[in-house]
C-alpha cells in the first residue's frame, strides 16, 4: 500500500478481502497509489461517515468500496461523499450474491453507485475502472490501459482447444 | 401526532407515505403515542445519524423504518441504535419491492432489523408489531390486542361467499 | 437452559438446531433466560397450538421460531398468541432459503412475524433483537447491549488487510 | 352449494373468492356436492383445526385450500387431517403468487400438499382433480370426466385462426 | 415391486431414482402395490403415451411422475388420462429444480397435475398423497395413515436439543 | 396462408395467437410459405404427435411452436419429429412468461429446442431464424436477409432524440 | 445538445430516450457538454464499433449506454474503448429490466461497465456520476455537486406527512 | 477437428470448452466438419466481428457460441451475419447461468439467437439442432438422426430401477 493513496478500498470485513483483492491487484499492477480498510456501515458507521467525510480532502479520487447482503456500505459511503464512488456486490451465502446486488445497484435518484459484478470479477473490475477514471486526463495511464487490454487480446487469441 | 411518542415511523420520501400510513393508523387505533417523520438515509444522511441516536434519549422505544429499492434506511438507523427496529419493504417500480425486501432483511450478525411484508401488509403489520413489543410488560394494552384479534377474527367468521 | 424462561426458541426439527443455535448463544451471553424445544408446524400442530396458547401465562415475553421451506412455525404461533414472534428463515436444500424466507416474511395483514435473515446470522440477529425488546424498559440490559456493540465495533477496527 | 357434500373449498378470505371459484364451478359442473367457506390459517386459527379434524366425519373426502403470500393454510389443514388437501397459489400483489406457490408447494417430508398452478387455472384444475380423486372409483364419474376432456379437445380443434 | 401395481411410478430416465425411490419406499411400507418404470417424455414419446392411455385398464389407480428441467413428463401423462396425476420436480443441476417445478406446476386451465415438493421430500409426499388418495374410501388405509402420522408426531416429540 | 407449407406455426390456444402474428408477418414479408394452426400439447396431444409424425413427409422444414406456462407443446413436438423446432415463450399471466421460458429452454440432452425471447419479439425472431435456416443453402433468400438487416440499420441511423 | 460533448449518452433505440433523458437533464443541469445518439450493438454494429473507437478522439470522456433485454451496447462499446462506460438497464416488458441488469453487470473481469439501477432512477444517477467524474480535478463542479446535494436535502427536509 | 468446416464453434474463453465440447462430440459423431476456436466478444471485439462477417464466405452454415455472465457473444455475432447463431449459455459461478442465458435469449426483435438449456446438455443439444438444419435437404443425414434418435430411446427402454 502506498502513502499518498489516490484510490481507497474499503470493505465491511477482513471475510471480503479474498474478493476485494482482485481490486488492489490491478491498482498495484497500473501503479496506482490506494489503501485498503475495513470499515464496515453496520458495525462502525460512525468511522464510515468520516471516511466518506474526509476523503476528498485526503487526496482520495475514488472510492472501492465492497459489500455483501444487505450491503449498505457503498450506498451510505455515497450518500457522505461526492467523489465517485464504485460498489462490488459480495457473494453471500445463501443468495449468491443476489442481495448484495439488488441492496447496491438500486440506489433511488440522486446518490449514484456505480456497481459491478458479483464478486472477484466485479472486484478487478472496478479497480480497472478506477485506473479508467483516473486515465481521462491522464494520456500516460490511459497508455498503459490500452497495452493492458492489448495483452489480454493475445492472452485470448494465444487459448488452445483440444477435444478430448 | 402526540406529544410524547414513544413510536417514530421514518420513511426516506413521503412517497413511501401511502404505505406507512398504514402503521400510523394501527397506532392511532390503539393510541400509542407516534411521530412521523421524512428521513432519508442516502438524501439526509446526518439528520438519519441524529435520529437514531437521539432517540432513545427523546423517549422512543420503538423506530418503523420504511424504503424501497436499495432501501438502506432501517439497517443504518439500526446500526445507530439498540432501539429495536422494524423495517417495511417498500413496493418497488422495477423489481416490486424484492430489492427492497432483500435489502432491508439480509442483515448481518450483529445489527438486527425485525423485517415485515413487502408493501402496506407488511406496514400494517409493523405497527402491530410495535404494540405487542409494547404490550410485553403492560397488561391493558395486552388485553386490547387480543380485542383486537377477536374482531378480526369475528369479520372473517362473518364473510360470506356467494357463486355467481 | 434456564429455570423461568423468558424467551421460547421453537424450530421444526433438531436438524434446525444447529442453525437456532446461534440465537440460544447470544440470550446465553446476556443471560437472558431461555427455553429451546423442537415444535413442529406440520408433524406436531397441536402442541404448537398448546405452546402458542400457554406462552404468555408460563412468562415468556418473546418467542423465537425457526424454519424452512414451507416455514408455518413463525406465522401460525403468531396466530396464536399475541406476544411478539421473531422468524427465522432456515437455508433449504434446493432453494437455498428463499422459500423459507418469503414463506415467514409475507404475512397478511393482522398477523405480524418480525423476521430475520436467512440461516445463522439471522437466528443470531433474533437472538439480540429479543435482548432488544427485553431492553427497552431495562436501563441494565440496554447498557450491556451498548457494550455488546461498543465490543463489536472494535473488533471490526482491529481488523487487519495484507495483500498476499 | 350442496347438503351433504364431499368436497370443501376454503380460503384465507373473501378475497380470494373470485379465484376459488372457479373451483367451485368445475365442481357444479360435475354435480360433486360441495361447500365453499372463508377459514382463515392466520386469523381463524380454532376453526381452521376444527374444520380439519372433523372433515373425515362429517363426509369430505377431499379438500381444496386456497391462499396468497404466506400461505399457511393448505399445509396447515394437511397438518391435522389425513384427507387430501389439494392447494391453490392465489395471485398475491407484490410478488404475483411466487411467494403463494413457494409456501405451499415446499412442504416438508411428511406431510403432503397437492399443489396446483397460481390462480384461477390452478382453481379449476384442483377443481378438476377434486373428480379425479372421485372418478377412481366411480365409472361413471370417470366417464364424464372423459367426456369433458373430450368437449375440450373438440374446443381447441375448432379455434380458428386469421392473420391480421 | 407387485404383480396388481395401483400405482405407477415413472421417471424420465435412472438418474431420477435416487429421489423418486423415496416415493416407492412410502408405498411399500403402506403395502400399496406399485410398479416403477423409466419413461421419457423425450425420448420414448410414444412409451409414455402408451403407458398413459392404457393405465386405467391397467388397474393403476395413481400415477406418479418425476422429471426435471423442462419436465413435461408428469404434464404430458395428465394429457393422456384422467387418472389423477402427481408430479414430483427432481432437483436440476443448474437451477436446483426452480425449471422442474414451474415446468410441472404451471399447467393451463383443463389438465391437472398434483405438485409436490422439489425433490425426496416431495417424492416421499407423493407417496404419502397416493395413499390417502386410496384411504378416502379404505377405512383400514386410513388407519394406517393415523398411525404412520402419529409415529411421526412421536419421533419429534422425543426429539432432544443439547447447547453445544 | 399458402398451399405447400416449409414451415409450420403452431400454438397452444387462440390466445398465442396476437404474440404468434408476429413470426407469420415475417415469414410473410420474405414469401415463405407456412400454415399456422392451434396445435395444444395438453388439449390435443393425439393431434400434437401426429402433427410432428407427419410434418416431414408433409414438406415441413421447420417448425415454430409457441406456449405459455408449462409450456411442453415445443419440447414434445421436439420429441417426435428430427425437424428443427423453434420454441417461443408466450408471456404468461403470474410469472410474465419466465415459467414459459424455462419449460421451454431446459431442454434434456439429446431433444434440442431453439429457444427465443419472451413474446413478440422472441415470435418475430423465430420467424427471422426460420428465414435464415431456409436461406443457408438458398442465396437469393440470404440476400434478401442482407436486405432485411440493412433496412432494419437503416431506421435505427434515421431515429432522432429531441430533448423535451 | 452541445457543440464540443465530452459525455456521450447512447442507446439502442428511441424508445430507450424517455428512461435516458434523465441523464441528458442531470448533465444539462450542470452545464455538461454532451451528445445523445441511437447507437443499436444488435441493429448498427458497426457504428457501434466506430463509435466506441473514435470517443476518446473526438473528445468524449464519458460514454453513458443504455439498453433493455439482452442489453449489449454498455459491454460492447466498452469492449472498444478504454473511457470509462455507465451502463443503464432499461426496463423491459416482460422481465422488468431484471434481464437489462444482468446483461449489464455482470462482465468478465477485464472489461469494466459501471452499472446504475434499472430505469429513469438509474439513467439519472448516470448523468450525476458522470459530473462526479468530471468533478475529480474541477473543483469548482465538485462545488457545485455540493450544493445540488444540498438543495437536495432541503428538499427532504421540508416534505410534509399528513394522516389522512 | 475438419479441413473445410460447416460449423463453428465459438466461446469467450478455454475455460467454455468443458461445457462447449459437448457440441463438438456430437458434431464429430455425425461426421459434421466443424471449427472450434475461441473468440471474446469483450476481449477481442475485432476478431468477433471479422469472424462473423467472413463465416458465410468461408463455408460455414451456422455458428454455435457458449459464454456466460453477461453472454453477449451469440447475439453479437448473429448481429454481423445472418447464418443462424445457436446460443448456450455457460453456467455462471455466482449466478448458476441465470444471468448468461437471459443475456442470450432476450434478443430484441431483429437479430434472433437460437437459445439451448444452460450448461453441457445445452452445448450437446445445440450440436444436435445443428445436425438438424444441415439435415433438412440432406435426407441421408436425417436418417442418421433418426438412427440417433432410435438409439437414445433403446438406452431409456434398457434401463433398470432396483429398489435399494
Amino acid at each position: 500500500m502506498s502513502d499518498n493513496p489516490v484510490v481507497g478500498i474499503i470493505m465491511g470485513s477482513n471475510s471480503d478481502w479474498p474478493t476485494m483483492q482482485a481490486a488492489a491487484r490491478v491498482l498495484e499492477e497500473f501503479g496506482v497509489a490506494f489503501e485498503a480498510r475495513v470499515v464496515s456501515a453496520h458495525r462502525t458507521p460512525d468511522l464510515m461517515f468520516e471516511y466518506a467525510d474526509n476523503a476528498r480532502a485526503r487526496g482520495l479520487k475514488v472510492i472501492i468500496a465492497g459489500a455483501g447482503g444487505a450491503a449498505h456500505l457503498p450506498g451510505m459511503v455515497a450518500a457522505k461523499t461526492t467523489l465517485p464512488v464504485l460498489g462490488v456486490p459480495v457473494q453471500s451465502k445463501a443468495l449468491s450474491g443476489k442481495d448484495s446486488l439488488l441492496s447496491i445497484v438500486q440506489m433511488p435518484r440522486g446518490v449514484p453507485v456505480a456497481t459491478f459484478a458479483i464478486g472477484e470479477a466485479g472486484a478487478a473490475n472496478a479497480g480497472l475502472f478506477a485506473v479508467a477514471l483516473l486515465a481521462i486526463d491522464d494520456a500516460e495511464l490511459a497508455d498503459r490501459l490500452d497495452d493492458y487490454r492489448a495483452a489480454q487480446t493475445q492472452r485470448v487469441l494465444d487459448m488452445k482447444l483440444d477435444l478430448q
